[in-house]
């Protein structure tokens, strides 16, 4: 990604926080209320807010860079071939938000040229918001942050967002990387990458996830000095196939993928 | 419980709040800094601010009430045979304090001759406090709140704190439990107790707490109108086994027993 850092991402980081201002408040009217909640034909909870957001969040691309490309969980793709591209997920964690747990998070990223060059996760219950850019250091509310060394895997924390999300050989790797390291929890969705970039936790490793559920990750993460890749090792893109490896430590993620494919 | 409606539990709630709020400083001082934290021979991790935060809790009891009896998780037994006996969890979820997931809580619980009459959940990170006692409507920050009706178990939304929680045949029952419910969800702590009390999920399931894990419980998920037992449907106290089933609607606990033990 060295060519990037040549490229002036401040208006498009001041846009992205415009697209998280937007989603924050509708998000925040909806939080706890009681609304109406459909299934999906995957049967993840869908919910009026979760559409609000993102045509909230759309309608200000539109408005303000409307030759850019979008890419929404809710309302599909516009202009996908253009060179930059936004990727939306208004509600990532839509179980969580509709069992009143503030840990889901508005997800933005933008590629360029398919590349995820930016991204953002917004908690707008607790006010936490994650940025990054390449080329810039990643930020918590403004300040920069960094991820942990963990030379060990012995050490590491390892979330993901639930048990059930790896099938077959997947769920087998899962359970042989979980006998390694000294901690693992579920229940968390975009927020353990956040506890990755600050440096709580070590690592995320998921599966069965949708390019607005990881492609804002690339950007945060490795602004903190940390990695990320599909489980063979390969950058992440609207084409990978939904099974990511995230660690703040590089290492770390050289060993996750070793273990995972062993 | 009927006669225990009768005593005035005013001056020991005030005192409860006294406590979470002395737990809550310490607690605050220490998340997402970078503290020492140490294995347990139970290998919960166990940190500074977890014994700090009851000794502070301990020392407001000896003061005010130097009759009244202590459980608590990190400095054992006090007068255990008194009338009245204060159980304390200065951190519960230590896991997801050390991780910076701020939905652990202090605990707090108020027994009086062996039946737990007052129950508070704090969560200091995102200031809310769950308050229940015996003949009163639990309370979040100070407002009534009602678990919501859940008449057929196909609809509930199902937390407990971890997989592995279940060891055996607890594993296969719980299994089957998730079998029936619509969404499980895992990683909450004690926060998906006030989740359900507040009516925003169905139930809670678990196995290997122990008595300053769940003792609070009861008082706050009754007085919201829900009911809370072993998984024989028998009445929490010291001596439970800590199978813990909780839910908002008695008719879906009931239904829980039975899906439990068929």
């Amino acid at each position: 990604m060295a060519g990037l850092a040549a490229i002036d991402l401040a208006d498009q980081l001041a846009l992205a926080d415009s697209l998280a201002d937007a989603a924050g408040a509708v998000i925040r009217r909806y939080f706890r209320s009681k609304i109406a909640v459909d299934d999906k034909a995957d049967a993840s909870p869908v919910t009026i807010a979760d559409r609000e957001a993102e045509a909230a969040m759309r309608r200000l691309i539109e408005a303000r860079v409307p030759a850019h490309g979008i890419l929404g969980e809710e309302y599909g793709e516009a202009r996908i071939g253009a060179d930059w591209v936004w990727v939306l997920d208004p509600i990532d964690g839509t179980k969580s938000f509709i069992s009143g747990v503030p840990l889901f998070g508005t997800l933005i990223a933008l590629l360029h040229q398919g590349v995820p060059v930016l991204g953002v996760i917004d908690q707008p219950i607790s006010g936490e918001r994650w940025r990054g850019s390449a080329g810039a250091p990643t930020t918590l509310n403004g300040a920069p942050i960094r991820t942990r060394p963990c030379g060990d895997i012995a050490t590491a924390s390892l979330f993901a967002t639930a048990p059930d999300m790896f099938a077959g050989s997947d769920a087998v790797a899962f359970r042989r990387l979980q006998s390694r390291v000294k901690l693992s929890r579920f229940g968390s969705d975009c927020y353990a990458y956040g506890l990755v970039a600050a440096g709580f936790i070590d690592c995320v490793v998921e599966a069965c996830l949708k390019p607005y559920d990881y492609c804002a990750m690339g950007p945060i993460i490795e602004g903190a000095g940390g990695k990320t890749s599909d489980w063979q090792g390969k950058p992440l893109g609207l084409a990978s196939d939904g099974r990511v490896v995230c660690a703040g430590d590089p290492a770390l993620h050289e060993t996750i993928l070793t273990v995972l494919d062993s």
